[in-house]
């Protein structure tokens, strides 16, 4: 018996303890889910009893941690990334191995020679993004290298979106994820990727204007907006010398030209707290932003001030989310991007039947004996209900496969480690496929 | 004799030290400038021994500060504004009275009891902004109020330029003040104003997008684009009702589209270190910024990009700064923000024979009986020379009048003082056209 211990169990985990509990018996583990709300851990776990339990534990009391952790022989942390270093340290005291979804801790690294000392596989990253994004890009990166092929650009998309069957409303996203973090995307500094070897920023009112167009077989069309930082992985992939590297985010086409309004608004601002009447309206929440007086028309102010189209669909956009009616807006003394999430949350829920998608995409344009070509990999996957949501399978499968092959002593390497390597990715990649997760591949001489 | 004791002595005291030696014989004063850096401050009180001399103090060292104020009866505290909350602090300890061109430190309020139970002053904002801007829209806000006038608007507008016999280049700037501010001028959060009763807000990059077009009799046209925060001094002045009320920071008229040229490339951003070769050139620089292969012409691809006429106005003023220029940068390893700021000291330097401009504008707008007025109000001063520059006359002779007032009991009230009553700005205006520093209003009926 291998015992496995799960460190909070928010709704990503769902499928991930899905997973380990219908291997459990063939695999010979036992699961303990441990979170602080222990009745939503007992929900998860329900019908297993042979197999899983759930316990309550608050994760940031050190002693109880450490005595739960004592027990088992693999800890996976799905704790929030801040609270990965206290549970990491406690692993590399108690010698157990530990793996997490998370980007690795620049704390982390000075620890990888004493994990390696002591026999032990912290393995990071191993979610969808980070995780997936690495597997599957390494693998043909890796095939490209074994053909010899020159890499002239790698590019890399990924998004948490609505399915299309739940698709409903002209922006093509509700909140599969945190919406707070969706408001606030690309802030915090410059974008930063490299094209024809020279290092590119875009600075963040521009960022989303300058949105690439991705098409992804049976998906349709999107738009792929920069990351922050698209460099980061250029030496864990062993491409330094690749001339384009760009990283981004997937939204559906026509989504950023409508977003970047709230940008060029000033919208999108978390930094000061609005003051607006206790009775406004979202007009008067708009009008905050204009240059105009109040008595003139938001719509057409704002069709004019940001040079739209009044008849065009980025207005249609701004139009369905009630942006220039006189309703209340509900919320006061908010920052205006507290304020516009408050609306959002109304706008873009996902429904009860809602089914949520994931997509990634890459792009690697490489030459072999001067030949260049192209491929397109692009994974689409569709929740299959509110519990297992794509999000929750792309994120917690690659977790339960990485937990197997781990424990069947699959991975020989020691210390810290990302899923950069055959050993780890090509199985896990393998075993997605008969689960649904399907990477498809298009090779195009260009 | 009173003995009167100035902190710190950088290029704005000089107007300061000339006009308390000036008056020391006729008042019965006797100066102390203590600074750091002794030889300076030595300069500053060359052929005045008999009434001022110069001390060496590093005004950090709470110990040597204390004993040095302890010897004196007022203290003008011309330290950079982080140090002054210590020394008002000693100056409520030793009972003397303080006068600094500085914004009341948040921390300063909760004293003002202690220093009016002491019966000591504490003056601040006695210089050009704050000061100056104080001291003549109280004025003829106080003179719209003897004659019952309803204001309607208030808005106040200052730059520090260059002269315009010293302008001889397209952005008619040259730096009279810190370059690293007037580079990140605006960034830190929207701008705030009231429009016709609505809080309005202008995110960063907007703001030189947004400004008022200010004529100065005399001086010509000028840009005046918002500040932080226009409603700070609303209680202050007693107009807490205003309808309208913005303030802002005048620019020679053009320089406002030019500037947001870098703004929307990304040039200003202060929060990361670029990554150029050794060897970059200012094109490598701008280039940087643009979506497009460096291949094709950086000027051509910079006015494609931010829509600008190749054979306009603002292509020329960044044509003359040598943007597209193959010269070598220089520096490296700089943020955005630091490297630009590199071209602009050499650019923009004040040459030895060059002359400095301050500019203050405001425009009320009121009515009496029906009748709506405007009343412009302007200054313009010019430097004499390196030396006294309008800068350092509009900040030093305002504290150098205060002083006067102060010690000879012309100020009643106690406490923590800004100079918003008449029996403070009526003197000081007075004085001060005297030595050709002039407000000229025109009234307007609208």
């Amino acid at each position: 018996m291998r015992k496995i211990l799960i460190l909070g169990a928010g709704r990503s985990a769902s499928s991930l303890i899905h997973y380990l509990i219908t291997h459990a018996d063939r695999q010979e583990w036992r699961l303990t889910v441990a979170e602080r709300d222990v009745e939503h851990a007992r929900r998860m776990v329900h019908g297993a009893a042979e197999v899983a339990r759930a316990i309550e534990l608050d994760a940031a009391q050190a002693e109880a941690r450490a005595a739960v952790i004592a027990e088992h022989d693999l800890v996976i942390s799905m704790l929030p990334a801040f609270m990965h270093m206290d549970v990491l340290k406690d692993c590399l005291r108690l010698r157990k191995h530990v793996i997490t979804p998370s980007y690795v801790p620049d704390a982390l690294w000075p620890l990888d020679a004493d994990f390696r000392n002591a026999g032990l596989i912290v393995l990071n990253e191993m979610g969808l993004d980070p995780g997936l994004d690495h597997m599957s890009a390494m693998r043909i990166l890796d095939r490209i290298r074994r053909e010899e092929g020159r890499l002239e650009a790698f590019e890399s998309y990924c998004g948490g979106l609505v399915a299309p069957e739940s698709d409903d409303n002209p922006w093509g996203y509700k909140f599969s994820w945190n919406p707070r973090n969706v408001v606030l995307a690309g802030q915090g500094g410059a974008a930063k990727y490299i094209q024809d070897g020279v290092t590119k920023y875009i600075p963040y009112h521009r960022l989303f204007q300058r949105p690439i167009q991705v098409n992804v077989p049976g998906m349709g069309g999107f738009d792929g907006y920069a990351n922050r930082d698209s460099l980061k992985y250029r030496s864990h992939y062993g491409i330094d010398d690749v001339p384009t590297l760009k990283r981004g985010t997937l939204r559906k086409a026509g989504y950023c030209a409508a977003w970047d309004c709230f940008v060029q608004l000033g919208c999108t601002d978390d930094t000061f707290r609005m003051e607006l009447p206790a009775d406004a309206t979202w007009r008067d929440y708009i009008d905050a932003f204009l240059p105009y007086p109040a008595s003139r028309d938001t719509r057409v102010n704002l069709a004019y001030y940001l040079g739209l189209d009044p008849q065009g669909p980025v207005m249609a956009k701004l139009d369905w989310l009630g942006l220039f009616s006189t309703e209340r807006i509900g919320v006061e003394g908010l920052t205006p991007a507290a304020t516009l999430q408050h609306l959002l949350e109304q706008k873009w829920k996902l429904g009860p039947t809602d089914k949520d998608l994931v997509v990634m995409w890459h792009r690697f344009r490489y030459s072999t004996g001067g030949v260049h070509q192209e491929i397109h990999a692009s994974l689409a996957v569709i929740g299959d209900d509110q519990v297992h949501t794509a999000m929750a399978r792309t994120v917690g499968l690659p977790i339960g496969i990485g937990t197997k092959l781990l424990l069947n002593g699959k991975i020989d390497e020691r210390g810290v480690l990302l899923p950069l390597k055959p050993e780890i990715y090509s199985p896990i990649l393998k075993e997605l496929e008969k689960l649904g997760v399907v990477f498809k591949e298009d090779e195009i001489e260009v």
